[in-house]
């Protein structure tokens, strides 16, 4: 199994993250980011998680409090006070560890040959731990984040929430040269969760579908409120799938940097498309051949296609396999 | 017929659409402004184009030699020299107007109650206009523009070349509370000409089909050397279509502004596609309804798909016409 | 008697600039611009100075309501709702121009070989010309400002009004290569009129001075409530004072620019001090001999020093001479 | 004595703030920065410092390479190859501490009660450990900078060196309720040691006052060089002999903040210098009182005059001392 560490700040689509991860990687750690919600917050719910689906003996670690440079911001509309409301959860008999995520990474990063980062919250421990120790980026295989977009945002016009929580973090990551897979919103929006699929977890009836079932039903019905959409997506869980399971997500190579001092467009991924030319959202691939790289290489792999039922199919075992 | 008031830099694709406009349209004058080319050369293309097809009768004024605030940046490696290289003219024996486009522009909205603006270059002559006497927005019923785009841009990563040779006269059209029609980049990059359609040209025979098919064999030349594209895009001419033929082109409203500031996104067209949830390029549709609208009240309305098989039409009948 | 344009916001300070200019130099006209009070106010002010100074024959030609991008700030709290509250005035009689400033500065200077801009308000007009007709720079001879500041801000912590109002237009005016003189607020706030000088002002007796002692009645109060300052600067009255007389002011040739993207620092004139090493505010100048030019070339020359008691003389004698 | 934190990159003006340091206050440790050469320059610089003072019981902590967002930018022009060219010394015998300089600033500061951080290169160390641990702000009593100016800048025309190289560190510290003392460039352009002053150390004749010596023998020479300038700045020992005796520098509260993303400006401290009006550098005192606060609260005390004379028995005091 892929060694991981997750990064998290669950966060609804975090605990499915959380779930998937467990069963399918080989979780070295779980780490936490003020983001969804507040430090205090992400770092309990992913304990009860980790409760809920009986994997105690992964360690979680708590991290930064909020961004490198900026205050935080959350995003209670959508995950309510706790950052995971909906499950009424018993707290968490297991504790968080003492060491800071950053050492964590840091100390495990150089301990491994070839590992993984996934990341599905502000990118803020990573960064921090690529400043602590550049060298660790020679043990890293690649950097899974959920954020940002190759195309539009979604908590401003032009920026995704993670992203635009940290940007600079996300500068620092997205020109550390490390390889970063980015499971953008404009991927995520593929992965939507409705009526329908919350009944299939109710009828798995595992301790762990119960649980997806109410995390969706509360989520499905703050999205409803917060934007007027029937369905929720489950962002983070696709940056995890992708990890498990490459097939699941179409990609292309891309250059992209983030937008630091915009008015309009602070902590925007912005994607170098040209080079894409025929195949840009909207226009008529059969019409236009793809055209040569114009400006920066890439530095990233943007998913662009999401397999929505082999997803599904995942999740659903997945969650069977809790009984 | 419309009355339109023409402000363009020809460039190969502005010579389509006066041809357009200058059948189909009551056009009033037309004004020209320093972008694909310079100043002095984009004048004298406009002028050459109306000899081609014998409409000397248009008026021709001369606005601005470059940007609001910076220096002019021009588009060489796609125009070529003259910024309409390839067909061989003589030198043109209309002259210029006296009058200072932008006083054309001033004088002639105020003095016709329902106007059209089309704008195929940088819109500096359009915002100097509205700066000079802001009564203008009164006459104006709509100002529709070749530039941005709502996905991607082409002179940078995020940036349409029109809009990002002078962005701050963007940003006073959009938020000057006029109608922008935008035919941005996304849109024209489906109205694509290849050798099929320039040899269509040149089965017309007339001296106009004769004319763009010449100015087509030098623009994919370009097109191809510069980008690698095997095809050129007639962008400015699908702006006139919009106004000929409404049905031409489908389109959102959509709230739209120009990002001034940023290192990345300078001259970004940001635009506002939250409201259309469900409907982003990429999403499958048949999953999220629409949601409601999220930011600002639109200000623009935003082209997304071209008939192009209709445009083609309207072009052949426009050039076999001019005999 | 030098050939000056004078264009202004009327404004209690600018109606000393206009005092000034109109007895020593040869003032072609006055243009006016939207700035401590709107277009409409301002043109009414400027005519009703001319009136009280009988001065009718020199025309005044309104120009831009508000900047080249931004929406127009007034400073209310220093003029007051007319922009020149205090003296009670009738309704002008004599009437502005017809023609747009734009169009008589672009017209005025292009007709005389040398001649000195002067202005007092936002540099919307100025900019508006050079982009309307860059060949009249050839024949300005300088264009001497008030606006900006060599080391601290008014307006915000690092920009003064007049800049801050436009920075578009004064990117625009610094960096067309013509010689700026700046009488910056770091200089205007060494012309500060007191109880001391007005009382002067009243015992000079004439129509003017005592038009001007009201004004700076007003002025002080406006000053004290606003700022808690005791003593008004007649900030516009020293950029024309400069040019009548060139030994009342020290200065340095200087480069300076403007910020135009920061987020503190929007509407800064940055001036590059780095060759005045050993002269800077605060520095010992015994101590550091003087270093060699480091940045960019000069393009201004920054007022440093005013010779008050001279000021105070020349604008008594003007005042007295207004019989 | 006071508990200090030495965070600094030696660099020849960071050693004679070692040299204070070390003999007027508890150094608690030593931790360095990439700054004014690499991170492993002027770790060693520090090592060497200590051992030429006999003080290697005193804890040296490596801290971050870099900026938390922006690649590096060294000084070589002024402080050489090494970072502290001039002196010939042997490699220290002493070594680094394992630990990090951020986890070192964390840990002491919660074991003590009321602690002062002293930071002379980049603020990169300074917060990251808040970010790390924002508890600590309760126990620092306050962060004593070099770096920054009130008025111009040394590296660009606004901004100095340390707050250029790593503007969101500057930031964080700025805005993270700890009080700033700033000793900004405009104080330290006072602190101008010459020949006459390395005479006087040579005079002195102690191990310490000879490498003194030899520091600011290549010190001047390099800044003639590079600046033109006779005599060179002991920056950061300004900023250590104001927490050994606060008589030395006359200073004001202000609210400074940091500019980010200025074009000219990024890395400027922007002072909030309108409640000083009347005491603004180049006004004159005696004509215009103090106006009240205008703008945020002060979070900083802005150092604006040094005893240079004090500054000077001071140092060679120490020098002499150290026999």
């Amino acid at each position: 199994m892929k060694k991981v560490i997750l990064d998290c700040d669950p966060g609804h689509d975090d605990a499915f993250a959380i779930m998937l991860a467990a069963k399918h990687l080989d979780v070295l750690g779980i780490t936490t980011i003020g983001g969804n919600g507040t430090l205090e917050n992400v770092s309990s719910n992913a304990l009860k998680v980790l409760e809920v689906i009986d994997r105690g003996e992964i360690p979680v670690y708590a991290g930064h409090e909020g961004p490198l440079v900026n205050p935080l911001v959350t995003a209670p509309q959508f995950h309510g006070e706790t950052g995971m409301d909906g499950p009424i959860l018993p707290e968490p008999t297991i504790k968080l560890q003492e060491q800071h995520a950053v050492d964590f990474i840091v100390e495990t990063v150089l301990a491994n040959k070839e590992i993984t980062l996934i990341a599905t919250g502000p990118l803020t421990n990573i960064a921090s731990a690529i400043n602590k120790n550049p060298q660790i980026l020679e043990n890293i295989k690649e950097i899974c984040i959920m954020g940002g977009s190759v195309t539009f945002g979604n908590w401003t016009p032009a920026a995704e929430f993670n992203i635009y929580v940290d940007p600079e973090a996300a500068s620092k990551v997205f020109n550390s040269g490390a390889l970063v897979k980015m499971t953008g919103v404009n991927l995520t929006r593929q992965c939507i969760i409705t009526e329908k699929e919350l009944k299939d977890f109710q009828d798995i009836n595992t301790k762990a579908s119960i649980f997806a079932a109410e995390l969706v039903d509360y989520f499905i019905g703050a999205t409803l409120k917060s934007a007027n959409v029937h369905g929720a997506n489950l962002h983070d869980a696709c940056a995890v799938a992708w990890i498990i399971n490459p097939e699941l997500i179409k990609s292309v190579p891309m250059h992209i940097d983030i937008e630091l001092h915009g008015e309009l467009t602070r902590g925007m991924t912005v994607c170098d498309y040209r080079h894409l030319r025929g195949s840009e959202p909207g226009v008529d691939l059969t019409r236009t051949p793809t055209m040569d790289y114009r400006g920066k290489e890439p530095n990233a792999e943007a998913a662009l296609e999401l397999d929505f039922e082999g997803f599904l199919d995942l999740l659903n075992d997945t969650l069977r396999d809790y009984n």
